[in-house]
């Protein structure tokens, strides 16, 4: 993984920046014969638009998906074929406010990659944070619409599990909450619905912004897939969660927790189950074990940083070499965690769609 | 990065097992003109070697490494200066004792690779874990040798920093501790020399096992590593380190802990220093800032958790089917944390390298 | 190479078919600070365009190009400043003329790759040869533009050297002839305009067609560029020019006819020359010595077969298994080999800026 | 394809020059449970050895394989099973005259890549021709070895057509006589033995040498093998064989012969056959149609120019700006092209061994 593809077998490609005409996404190698709808795509979008709620960026951005290769229109004018060729997907930028950048294209924001990119390349696409606008994920969300349809049986759900100094109860834990209308978190604990809201609210109304923890759930993999060694699956889901803006850790499993344990605590377990198969009698591994899937649900956490775009005034420099205070004006976003949700199960669902395809290249055996 | 190769222009592939005759690795992609002796490969290689405390595995293997291409030798007849072609290493298994695998051989070891193997491939060299034997991180601790020559200045240094429930206390960090002869853990908290010893004796005799949480600082990185998107900086050393056996979890900076604090605490503000260029006031996001080196130290933690290699019987199953209870015999390693510090080091080193070469190639600007 | 990606540092991904919406390519790893306009872009995709002449296809298509992501534009609102992150440009089909593709859609055309495609994928787009369509090549010659200006310098020309029976005369070689406007041929031969003119019309009038060879200078090619095994650099030209359409043979330098020579006549001797400096007095080589440019002109030939898409009925079979004759209708190409000429220029300019990138990654010596 | 790494899935590494301690390969990505022999490695070997004739090089090689890692022996003693795992192979360099390089140390061999490497590199093993030795290619037959099991029922064979001016009767040709213990030059014309006796003795006395032509026919490859656009079997086809030392040009089916062509005589015909399943009635493409396998056998030729190492003194430069005559002493190979015919067995071997895990990753159809 490098540049701007990731995937080996399942590879994809995007581009695009803020304030450009469109960003997109080519997914290249997905298998021939896989059936969707471009409604299906446009679900997951949905899920990550910008505008849904007081807490997410004001942005005004339909994000509407067109597919422009790699398919055939089945008879009925809705479902999708794919063909094995390569499929491109595009999202144009539509809320592109025209202003004055003239101060703000100097000047390197505490927290952003401004002053990096500059470092980086000598020139720096300015407006709206250019490459390395959240909208890039837009992209990846389209591919894991895809992802997710490669592996049969696969179903991947996230969920936010902490934001800022506040915890979710797991014992609470209800997937179909993560889904409700009225539950503009993804939080699976209906009690946390109503904490997180006074909370996010009062960070808001400070002009301040707070961090937060993602869980991502994956059933339905076979066991088998991974690698021993430098293909493991959960350092390409750490690889790939890891490349999500403002996130600065992963975890599987027990995770960190995990360094804290004994063996005895830690290891999970197995016995033969009623189907006379082998099964483990927990999961404290997280669906991995020597970075080979176990059948059990792949489950991997990651934490996402606060965005440093806050009303407080923040000391800075600019290219020019002056020392300015910065201050983010208009659009604010208080936690970005939370918007961060669709775009952790679409990595997880194109890592596992990965492997999936390597695995049965190697092997022959799914 | 996928199979047994990572790197994009600093590629090393790795093989062996850990009952074969030998295991290595190659470089491929190392800059020409780089000096080095076969001495400082193996002073890498001594950290990690086991047998070196009570407090490691007692397997015995001087793991004395060959060089076996890539270099031209210059007349002091000890300085290899390298040409630019892939350079082979490799070092033979000496104490391969032999044993009947006849019963371990079918054995699922809980929390080892040894179900997943079978899952995958149908077939598993059961003989002292195969591929998944730590013996392969060796080859990589060698990799890492020559990837500190390449980037100009570059210091990888790295510490124990949690073992189990104790934690250090970082205001007593020394990195002049981390190679006295008389701390066998890397810590850098010369007090928790005592403290790590009486618990993990304790842990070794109960025939148990512990975590840890390895930190490694990466100093002399110019600004500018790394790419916005898939080829993040972090991304790639979350994804190296998420390699190494047993690893289950990688931070960057703040990390976790990021996703608890305020915009406000978490950004790190700039100004103009005394040399009239840009400084950091702080280092919160561990010197990576969308996914590009900052100039500031490179800050990385990765949590180990505990072998289920125990003496306290697990329940498992094996591959005909059976239910059966086992326990590790022989050799112990009661906290494979503490040799995962050098290894640890290495992998940061490799992705450094591979992005300094990198950047060179897209930019020309190092 | 593989997939729809080609390129190491500098990678190009191109998408789309025949009959859908549009084709594009994302060029990825392009440097920064790369000054090009759009018009550049679309004057070589107009020396490929098709309905240019009566010799080559009547397909209407403006193929306009779009470019939507990876520059920033200059105040003089045409010339475009590459920022260093993917370069998308897209066109639209335009002239997918609606027809019945009921029959055909299951008939396998001799010579095309209707049948390995149904063997490969169990499903093919039929319109127009879907992804196979020559208008794939449309989104390498816009990566090839760019491609052009990666390497100072550089200079990547084509020309038609043979056409079915018929030979150009290398004495009359003159570069300013192929691009004259009443040149169709590309050839560089003056005197073989209308001798290739005569012989075409007759193939043309007898639903016939003709195959050719085309080859590519480059000049401007520093010393050092390739590598001496697997990342040669006239491998790499060799795998690029073979993937295009219809090509089904490269050659460097002498190419096959080395193989007749004799070790005295194949070398180029080497002297000083009035600079000071390394010369070879000839290039037999075709600039390329184990695999690394030696600062000649970089000599590259390619065969391309004649279309089987002929007014004469052939014998095939259909998707049920049926004996079926075809016979092409409508838009007919009697020598498909014409319009390769500047997408082999565009595949040699790719390789020689992944190569100049890859070089200064790994050695820092350009 | 690039570094010292080719392959997609099966991938293959090679290391080693010809004057260090040994050279080798690592496969990785081999299927398990594929059943092999030492001995065939080995067999495989001996047919590229030098030394077997006087028309090779009389370096004196034993070329004796070591398998170092990702087998598992069987019961036998003798059978070796893959378990996945990458597989490590090394053969030691025994004959490494010792000599005086001094003065060969600086000059350019004229024809060699001596100059190349001191303009890429700036450093150069000038010991035997270091990395570009032919001995590296034992590598590759090794690895050829293993890629021929990988594809049940692929059978790949090669032969010498052609030697400087002579070619081969092709009606006489006939498969058994090609490994005929006194034919040495892998010619499958029982009458051009003789001819080729005594013209390359004239070639070898004058100490001249004299290019070759190889062909390379794979039968036994199912229809479906490849992609459409950067991933066609024919390109990597081309591409291994491109980097195979001294090759020049290479084709496929009828090749450059297919420019000279009309579409009539050029394609293949279909019907279907007594078993019902489509047929080709003939095979000018090679095998391949749009980058795909239809099934027939898949026939590669490749040019290979005559060494430039002769007894005619050859005019050329040195590093220090000398201008030297050169003449090779010693060891002299009057037709290296004999040689590649193993080796470019291995490496179509190794390109239809990829794609066929590349095929059945994405589509799962074999």
């Amino acid at each position: 993984m490098s540049h701007n593809t990731y995937g080996h077998l399942f590879r994809v490609t995007t581009w695009g920046e803020s304030h450009g005409p469109a960003l997109g996404c080519v997914i290249d190698g997905c298998p021939p014969g896989i059936r969707f709808t471009q409604a299906e795509v446009q679900a997951d979008l949905d899920k990550r638009r910008p505008g849904s709620s007081r807490f997410v960026t004001q942005r005004r951005e339909p994000d509407q998906v067109r597919i422009l290769s790699g398919v055939l229109p089945e008879d009925d004018g809705e479902t999708l074929m794919t063909t094995g060729t390569p499929i491109s997907m595009m999202i144009e930028n539509v809320d592109q406010r025209s202003k004055d950048y003239g101060e703000i294209a100097k000047r390197y924001r505490p927290g952003h990659a401004d002053y990096t990119y500059d470092m980086k390349y000598g020139i720096r696409d300015y407006r709206g944070g250019g490459r390395s606008s959240a909208r890039e994920t837009a992209a990846r969300v389209a591919a894991g619409a895809l992802a997710r349809k490669v592996v049969p049986g696969l179903k991947v759900r996230g969920a936010l599990v902490a934001m800022g100094e506040k915890d979710i109860d797991r014992n609470n834990w209800d997937w179909s909450t993560v889904d409700r209308p009225d539950n503009p978190f993804f939080t699976p604990d209906e009690a946390s619905i109503a904490i997180f809201t006074e909370y996010l609210d009062g960070i808001r109304k400070a002009g301040s912004s707070v961090g937060a923890i993602i869980e991502i759930v994956a059933e339905g993999i076979p066991a088998g897939l991974g690698a021993p060694i430098y293909g493991k699956l959960d350092q390409d889901i750490a690889s790939l969660l890891m490349s999500i803006n403002a996130v600065k850790g992963v975890e599987i499993g027990n995770g960190f927790a995990a360094a804290r344990l004994t063996g005895e605590d830690n290891a999970d377990q197995m016995r033969i189950g009623k189907d006379g198969k082998p099964h483990f009698l927990s999961n404290q591994a997280g669906g991995i074990l020597g970075g080979i899937s176990t059948g059990m649900p792949v489950v991997a956490r990651f934490a996402v940083k606060p965005t440093s775009s806050i009303l407080t005034p923040r000391k800075s420099v600019d290219s020019d070499g002056n020392e300015v205070d910065v201050t983010t004006k208009g659009r604010h976003d208080p936690c970005v965690g939370i918007r961060a949700v669709p775009i952790g199960e679409a990595m997880v669902a194109c890592a596992i769609a990965d492997h999936y395809l390597r695995h049965r290249g190697q092997t022959g055996r799914v």
